[in-house]
């Protein structure tokens, strides 16, 4: 099977799924709003979660885009995990959403934390165990061939880049800002120029 | 006609169809949750519908994708009918939202779960008009021939895979839980790589 | 300009907007409905309205695939035109939802029907000034060259297809279901085999 | 890397984001209107701001196409910046729901206009400095190569494409209309004919 639906497929789920984003940012309402300024600076996690979820999933094309530029065709248990995977990333704008309404609360605001990291973490997982696959029991359909060293170097790689993940969602029960601090400078290293050599998934 | 656009606006819609599931998981209102852990816990039918869904829908797409790469080009019938098949496919979210609504509800529960069963019912006899319509009046279209015997194969699987659906529906009355349970296996037997031979449409 | 990123787009905003049309088709409350069926039953202009918009947009993408499909390359006019017709298929998703939330409503159902009748008929207007644009101030953009009497031939037909929104819009004063009805019909028409030879835009 | 998937993210992103404006146009309620027409009437600055923000959106589409059929490929300082500017365009449907939602309210009206047009603002900022960035630091990756003179007249033109959205952001204290008004402007001035040569962003 060609990967060029594959690609079309995930890029479009990716496309939707950041833009959805966009729907958690919600109008104050005209009718029981005084002070409009204060309404919106009120809703700053809001603003904190969108930015945090649109350049984490930005992140993932990115990445996802460079995993897939290596095969030169897909199998039924490559598009089966690659689904498992976009699920994952399908559920941001829910997490997302959640952490940001209960962000300042009172009470659920650990939880939501949890979830939110959880489920970047569940994501990383998805994504490494799809690179996995890819690199090993399919690296017959790599275009071209990585020395073996090369592919356990990327895997390597990519199992750090689980430690943040699994960290912020462990702190999520003593502090609900580290965990969304830990994913917001996770999503900032990777996007700015000094990761430029380390985007390669 | 060429099969490219084809492609690309199923995709297109399959994407979007997928991801607005996500909608369907509602953040409980901070203003009347009191317990946020319970309150997530108690929507679990929202998160059994929202995955035997995603991945149905996802297995659609790779089926999808093998019924048209048999294809050479297409005709004006092949679009219509693929339309009606988007069509079936575009009301998964409202009859997924539907089924988790009244999961576990007093009452509709019944008539909730055949809607949702038989949603994917009409879902599979549209996919396997188009890929009887493909294999057989128009098998002059196809890339490369394929021998009529390995065409009625393809038809015979494709009309076995109505079996659980019409099962899942007329069991509705019964039990609502039997209704997505089956829908849910069949979701995970074509994800499971135990089906890898199998998901050729 | 090359004409694929303008398909490419073109195919992500029709299939966007033919998906959100089922955001329409809203789940009864569970906490305020006692009969879910009748409650389903009660909401069937929403039905009605999904399928007919549903197919219109099926139809537009089918035509605008086969205007296109005539061009070598795109200049601004042709993407500024195209950007108007999109506006307008856009905007179907609103007046589809105002038509079936006042269809069957003592008041408004009239000026719903004709705004869902007027928008219809832009569509079209839009559509025709598109294609004589890119098959006479353009034709050198088109591949192969068509002769002049064929290019009247297809614009021909495209005005002829104005007639029936204009009755559906003109009608809808008399009564909402005249409008529905015609919409409908020219939908079936164009969806159903007979009009294989007709979807020539 | 390719800029196939880039341009097919970017277009992705784009048509979900142009699509979501039509959520902004809602159905008024029949259990509580009693003049559908004057009702629909009253709601006409959502209708301005959906067609400014579309044209506008689409303008973006167009110039964002020219600035990429540039490059021969992207690197990962290109994938960045075009995430941010993503982030940027994708904030629209919420600044223009927030603008129509208030611009002919007694209070707030003024803030919601400096946050539509200042929305533009950044959004056309990050345009420049990602034009600017595949211009001159990667001028490299330009397929075929520019002289500097073209270079420096592209940005050129670009940066003074600046001054009517720095106007309508500060003229916001002054009339919300005038904001609307500008924005309006400069999105009818460049989907018209009269531009068709100063679309090359």
């Amino acid at each position: 099977m060609s990967k060029n639906r594959l690609e079309a497929f995930s890029d479009g789920v990716l496309a939707v799924a950041i833009t959805l984003l966009v729907l958690d940012i919600k109008v104050p309402d005209p009718a029981t709003t005084t002070d409009l300024g204060s309404a919106l600076g009120h809703q700053w996690p809001v603003y904190v979660a969108y930015v945090t979820s649109f350049v984490t999933i930005g992140i993932i094309w990115i990445n996802h885009h460079a995993m897939l530029s290596r095969l030169r065709q897909a199998d039924h248990a490559i598009l089966a995990l690659n689904l498992f995977l976009l699920m994952s990333i399908v559920l941001l704008p829910f997490t997302t959403s959640l952490l940001s309404a209960y962000l300042r609360h009172g009470h659920g605001q650990h939880l939501a934390a949890a979830v939110y990291g959880g489920s970047l973490l569940v994501m990383s997982i998805l994504f490494l165990t799809l690179n996995h696959h890819i690199l090993f029991p399919k690296s017959h359909l790599l275009s071209p061939q990585l020395a073996q060293e090369r592919r356990t170097q990327i895997i390597r790689r990519g199992a750090t880049g689980l430690a943040p993940y699994t960290l912020a969602t462990a702190l999520a029960p003593v502090s609900q800002y580290l965990t969304i601090g830990i994913c917001a400078a996770v999503a900032a290293f990777y996007a700015l120029p000094i990761a430029s050599g380390g985007s390669s998934g």
